[in-house]
């Protein structure tokens, strides 16, 4: 058997990331390793032992092109509407909150929130069956 | 706080992909959301709540673009050297076992395998500190 246990984004700016990821999520470095030319940065918080692994590769300039493939990390919060509210306090720029219901099949409540380089990140509400 | 519950992707062959999870990681349907235009797929595994999101476009024959930002999901197994072995076995294509070792320091030992529409998916070994 195979347990996930994290994902991994290449990232531009490791302080602005480290910044967003932990005003965000409360995720916080659990492992740094530090090499000449690059980095691997684990962030973890205390709800799960799934991580996030950043890569920074030192020097890299460019953008990095984000594809149409992947789609987003998941994240489930207690209190949709506070964390919502805390996030445009925070000035994190979540979209609106958004009742899913395709076709009229109301499945969930989220947010969609970009991190610095552009990846979506979807914040549902836990009481859903998602969370 | 947040909870990482699961990451997305979009794919192309449906039946492709649940039979590469399955066999690869014994990831089975968790919940299956069918609409008209498209579907979602939660796969999940006893080892974690962690999910796996398919999205599933239908009519979508074009590869999608994964561009060069997202970079894997990672696993852990017990046994990396009997997994190994049991991908090749399976026709899963593994690629070699790599002991990771930048600017000479040992990290891990991990093979890389491509998910049907060439995700990357990362098998590390459980000793090491990522699992």
């Amino acid at each position: 058997m195979a347990k996930m246990i994290h994902s991994m984004i290449r990232v531009t700016d490791e302080a602005a990331s480290l910044d967003f990821y932990r005003r965000a999520f409360g995720l916080e470095i659990a492992e740094k390793l530090d090499f000449e030319n690059f980095a691997l940065i684990y962030l973890s918080n205390a709800e799960t032992d799934f991580e996030l692994e950043l890569t920074v590769n030192k020097g890299q300039q460019e953008a990095y092109d984000l594809g149409n493939g992947y789609g987003h990390l998941a994240v489930s919060v207690a209190d949709l509407d506070a964390e919502h509210a805390r996030f445009l306090k925070e000035g994190l720029a979540p979209r609106d909150i958004v009742a899913f219901a395709p076709e009229g099949t109301l499945i969930g409540r989220f947010f969609f929130v970009k991190d610095p380089d552009g990846y979506e990140i979807e914040v549902l509400e836990r009481s859903c069956r998602f969370a």
